[in-house]
C-alpha cells in the first residue's frame, strides 16, 4: 500500500458501525488502514471474524488502550459506544490526532441536556462546544478544519435532511413536526440480547421509545440552531424487520402560502452540490432497498392541501449515510479529499 | 356436522382473506361452511391448494354464477374484489341471504366520494345507504338487523379504533389528524405482480399513495360521521417486509386541557365490553406479533407534553380484525351469537 | 375452570417452547394449568411478559425449587435446558409426579454414548433406561404407562419419522443415510446471544456442526433399536432465516428391487392411524408453512432411478411436533384423552 | 468516458440478472455500457427504473430487434430467458459480436439431451458445440478465444465447484453423488407470478422439483466431461426466503483411503490461482451473507469417518458467481483484462 496514503485507525472496528467503516475504507483510494481496535476480537485477523474481508490488507485487532496510538493514524473514526469513549478521544485530540465520534457523546452543545440525556455530565464541554457536528451537507466548510466531529446519529440523519432546508425558508409551521421514523436493527449494537433475536424481530413490528429517545434532543439542537429559537417535536422510532435503512417520514403544517414550489426549491437550493442526496421527482418515493449499503439519502416531498399537510419523507442506509458512510464523507471533507472518494458503489438491488 | 348449524357461503374462497375466512371457519363451534367459491381452482378440492387445512370437512371450489347459491346458505362471506362483486351480492340480497362484504363497494356513503375514489358508479346506492359498516366495537345493535354489512377496509379498521373514542369525547382538534400506518403484504391481493415478489419487497420498506390511498375517504367518513362535520386528514401507508399485520401511528394535537387520563377514559370506556380490543397499560406499547392471526387489536397512547402531541398506536391483523376475523365477528354480532365464538385462539409467539 | 382437569405444571415456561406448550395447553379441553416456572421472569404474571396469552387464566411465573410443586399437579412438562433440570425431574418422579422432559437429559440410553455427546454422566441412569422416548407415532403403548418421557428433539423427530418406517420393512441400505436438515432459529434457546441476532441470520444461510450435531447419536440410537444393529449416519443441520420450522431431506441408496409403492405402502401403514402426519400425495412436496404452529408433520418421497437414490422429505414446526406439539400429544395419550385434544388448529397460511 | 473502453451491449438489462450485470459493469475500469435493451421498459432511462443506477451514464433501455446493434458493441452478455433469445444470439455471433449468454440454450453439447430437458430443438447445434462452457475456473484458455461462452446455471455453478476437484483426482464415487442445494428467489425471473409473492415464500421452505430440475443434465454433462465417462446424481434444490445466494450441499462416498488431506489438496490445486474461490480453513463453514452481491464462492469440505461420507459446503451468490459476476469474469478473460477487474468489491456485511 502507497505511504502517502492518510492512515486511519477504527476504533471498535468489530461492531456493525465498525465493520462497515473497515469496508467502506479498504475501498477508499487515499487512505490506509493502520490500526483496528476491538475489545472482543483483539490479537486475532479481521478476516478471521469478517471473512467478506478476506484478501484485503488489514491490521490484525487490538486492544484500546490509552497510549495505543502512538502517531500510527493522522485521523481516527470512533465507532465506540457512548461514555466509554470520551476520555480516550480527548486525548487522542491533545495528542494532535483528528478525531470522528460516532458515539453521541459530542453531539450536544448543551451540558444539562447532554446530562438530562444520557445521565452523564460531558467528558470534556469545551471540546463538545468545539466539535463539528457531522451533517457533511451542512457543515462542509468546518469540517475542513475541525479536530473533532461528532457524526450524527442515523435518527437525525434522516430527519434533519428534510427538516433543515424547509427550516430556513420558514416554510413550515416548527411547533407541527412529527417524526416517524423506521429502522432496521442494525440501529442497535451487536452486543448478546435476547430484544434482538432473530426470532423476536422477525415478522414482528412495534414503535418504542414513544417521545423519548435519546436522539430527540440532537434533532431539536439542530433545528433550533437553525431556526435560531427552541422548538420541541414529536419523534417515534420503530423497529424494522430488516438489516439496514431508515425511512423517515416528517409531518408538518405548512406555513400560510407556501407551496409545493417552494418546497421543492428549497431542497434543490440546499442539495444543488450534494453528491448523495437524491431528491426524488414528483410522484417518485424512496425505498430503503435504493440506499442500501451506499451513503446515499433519497428524499422526496407531498405537500396535501385537503389535509394541509406537508410530508416529506427519506430514506438512508443508518450505517451508511446514518454512520459509517458520513463518517468517510466527513474524513473525505476534513482531509481536502474528493467528497465522494470510496463511497460510489451503487446499492445491490435486489 | 350437525344440521342445526347456520349455513355459511364464502366467496372468492382462495385470496388471502378468502382462505383466512375459511380458516377461522372452520374452528367455528356454530357454522358450516356450505358453499366456496374461487375463479381460479373452481372444481378442485381446497385441501388440493391449501394442505394447511387438510382434515376439515369443506365442499370443493366452485364456480361463482348469478344463481349457485340456491338457497344453500343463510349467510354469505364476500372476499371478492371491488366492483366484480357488486351485483351479485344485490341479487343474493335480495334472495334473501344476509351479506357480509369485504371489498370496498357498499362502504362510502356519499355516492360522489365513492364515484371519485373508485372511479366507478355505487352498483345499488339504496343498498350502500342500508349497509351496515362493519367496525364491530361501534355498531353492534345496528349489526344485529343487518342484512348487507359493509366490512371495514384494514387500514380504517387500525385507524378508526384509535380516532373514534377521542372524537366522541372532544380530546383533540380533528384538523391535525396525521396516519402513518404500515402494513404487511397480505394487504394486496393474491395476483401475480413484479411489484409484490419477494426480492422487491423483502430487506426493503417504503411509503406508497401518499395522501392519495383510497381508504382515506373511509377512514373520514367515518370520522366525520362522529363529528358531525366534514374532516380532512392525512393518510400515509408503507409496505412492510412481513406478511401480516398494520401498525398505525396516529399523531394528533389535543385539545387544551386534555390529559393522559382524559385519554385513558375515552379508550377504556370505548372498549369496556370488547372482547377484541387490549387497552395496553402504560409503558406497554403494540406489537404485531401478539395480534398476527388473530381477531384482537392492541392499543395505547402517549401524550407528549413537550411536543403537545397525542400519539395513538394500534396494531391489529390486516386478514383478522382487519378483513376476516373481523367479518366473522360481525356474522357472530349477526347471528345472536358469542361474539367471540370460534375467534379466541392466541396467536403463535414467536 | 372445571375442577376435574388434569393439573399440568410447565417448568421453564417463559422460552420458546415452554412458551408454546403453555400456548397450546390454554386451548386445550381436558387440562388446566397449575404451576409455571420462570427463572428469568418469577413473581409475573404470564400476560405482562407475552401479552399473547391475554386473557387466559394462568397462574403467575414462580421460582423452581426442589420442592415447589407439592402436588399441585399430576402431569409436569419440563421445558428447561439440558443438566440443569435432570434432579429436580428425578425428585419429581419419585414424589409420583409424571414427566415429560423436552431436554436431552433422558433420551440415549447408552451411558457411555450420553457421556461422549453432553460431556456429562446421566443423572439417573436407571430412569434413562426406563424413560419412554417420545416419538408418539411409535412408541402409543408404551406412553400409556410412561412415568418419564423423554420427549424427542425437534431434528430427530424430523428425520426418524421419514427413516423408521423404511428400517422396519428394510427397503433401504442403512448405511448410506444422508439427513439434510435446516432449521428456523426457535431451534435454539431464547438466551442473549449475538450469534442469532436479527442482524446475524437475516439475509444468510448456512450450514453447523457438520456431522458433529448432538442429535446425531439420538437418531442413530432409534434407528439402530428398530434395525436391530449399530448404525452411524450423515447428518447435516442448516440454520433458516424464519423463526419456525425444519425441513428435512433424507437421502438413502434404497435396496434392490425397492419400488415406489413399496415405499408408499411402508408409510401408509405406519401412518395409517397417525392423526398428525400428513402423506402427501405423489408429485406433493412438504412446505413448512402448512406445519407452522401447529403439531403436523409433512412428509414425501421421490424414487430417482436415474441416479439410484430416494429422498423422503418431511416437514414439522420445530416448537409443535419437534418440542411442545408432540409432549401434549403425548400428555394425551399418558391420559388416555383423545390423542388429537387440544392440538387441531390448522396453521394460519400465508 | 473514454473511447478506449470496451463497449459492452446487455439484452434484458432489467430483469435480476440484467440489472446485476448493469451494476457490475458501471463499476468496471475497462468497459463501457454502449447498449441496454428491456422488452418492458425500452424507451426509458434506465434511473427511472432502477434508482440505485442514478449517476451513472446508461444508455436508455431500447427494444431487441434483430439488427439493433450494428457493430456498437464488441460484446454482449444476454440476460434473456431461454429460447427466445437464441436466434438473436446466433446473428449477433455471425455479425462478428462476441456473446456471453446467460440462459440454457448454448449450455447441453447433446442435442437429445436438451431435447429432453428444454423441450425444444437446439437453435445452432453447430454453435452449441463450439460454445464455451463458462465455468471460468476451468475454462480460462479456451475462454480467452471463444466466441459464444454458455454461462453456467446457478446451481451447476455451486455443484461443479465442488465436484471437478474431487472428481479429476478420482476421491470420490461417482455415483453416490447427492447434491442438496438451497437458493434465494432471484433465482427465478423478474416476472408476475404468485408462486413467488413475498407472502408465499416468506416463513416458508421447501424443496422442488426433486430429482427433475433442468441443471440436473448440465452438471450432469460436466462431471461426466471430467470423469470420462457418463454419471447420474441427485440433486434437489430448494427455495430460500432470501434475496440472493445459494448453499449447495454435497454428499459423496469418498473412495477407500481417501484423506481429509487428499481433498484437501485437490481444492488448493484446483483453485490455487483462483481469485473468487475462498477454500475456508478447517472448521469454517460457508456463509451466504459473505459472498453477496460478490462474485465469491466460499468452499470447504468435512469428511466424516462415522458414516463414511464426504460432505463439500458451497456459497454463492446466484446472482454473482451464479450469473452475472461470472460473465464480467468472462468478459475479463475473453479480453484479456485482469480476472478480477470490477468484481473486488467486499459483501455489505450484515
Amino acid at each position: 500500500m502507497a505511504r502517502d496514503r492518510v492512515r486511519v485507525a477504527v476504533l471498535g472496528a468489530s461492531g456493525y458501525s465498525g465493520i462497515e467503516a473497515v469496508r467502506l475504507l479498504t475501498a477508499h483510494p487515499f487512505v490506509e488502514i493502520s490500526a483496528l481496535t476491538s475489545e472482543h476480537y483483539a490479537g486475532r485477523e479481521v478476516a478471521d471474524v469478517y471473512r467478506h474481508l478476506a484478501g484485503s490488507d488489514l491490521p490484525p485487532y487490538e486492544e484500546l488502550r490509552p497510549d495505543f496510538l502512538r502517531g500510527r493514524a493522522e485521523i481516527v473514526i470512533s465507532c465506540l459506544p457512548e461514555k466509554t469513549c470520551a476520555p480516550i478521544l480527548v486525548e487522542l485530540v491533545k495528542n494532535g490526532a483528528r478525531v470522528i465520534d460516532l458515539s453521541a457523546d459530542f453531539r450536544l452543545k448543551d451540558p444539562a441536556v447532554h446530562r438530562a440525556t444520557y445521565a452523564a455530565e460531558q467528558a470534556a464541554p469545551a471540546l463538545s462546544r468545539q466539535a463539528v457536528y457531522g451533517l457533511s451537507e451542512f457543515h462542509r466548510s468546518e469540517l475542513r478544519e475541525a479536530r473533532l466531529v461528532a457524526n450524527p446519529g442515523c435518527y437525525p440523519t434522516g430527519a434533519l435532511l428534510a427538516l433543515i432546508p424547509l427550516i430556513k425558508r420558514d416554510l413550515i409551521d416548527p411547533s407541527s413536526i412529527v417524526i416517524d421514523a423506521k429502522s432496521g436493527t442494525t440501529g442497535a449494537r451487536r452486543t448478546a440480547s435476547i430484544e434482538y433475536l432473530f426470532a423476536e424481530v422477525n415478522e414482528n413490528f412495534r414503535a418504542y421509545k414513544v417521545g423519548t429517545h435519546r436522539h430527540t434532543p440532537e434533532i431539536e439542537q439542530e433545528v433550533s440552531a437553525v431556526l435560531g429559537r427552541e422548538v420541541a417535536l414529536m419523534f417515534v422510532p420503530h423497529l424494522l424487520p430488516i438489516t439496514r435503512g431508515i425511512l423517515t417520514s416528517i409531518f408538518m403544517k405548512p406555513r400560510a402560502g407556501t407551496t409545493e414550489e417552494d418546497v421543492r426549491n428549497a431542497f434543490e437550493a440546499a442539495f444543488a452540490k450534494a453528491r448523495f442526496v437524491r431528491l426524488l421527482k414528483p410522484g417518485e418515493l424512496p425505498e430503503l432497498r435504493n440506499v442500501r449499503a451506499t451513503n446515499f439519502c433519497e428524499i422526496s416531498a407531498v405537500l396535501d392541501r385537503r389535509s394541509h399537510t406537508l410530508v416529506v419523507i427519506t430514506a438512508i442506509d443508518n450505517l451508511g449515510k446514518g454512520a459509517s458512510g458520513q463518517a468517510v464523507q466527513n474524513l473525505n471533507l476534513m482531509l481536502g479529499f474528493d467528497e465522494a472518494a470510496g463511497l460510489l458503489s451503487a446499492a445491490p438491488v435486489p
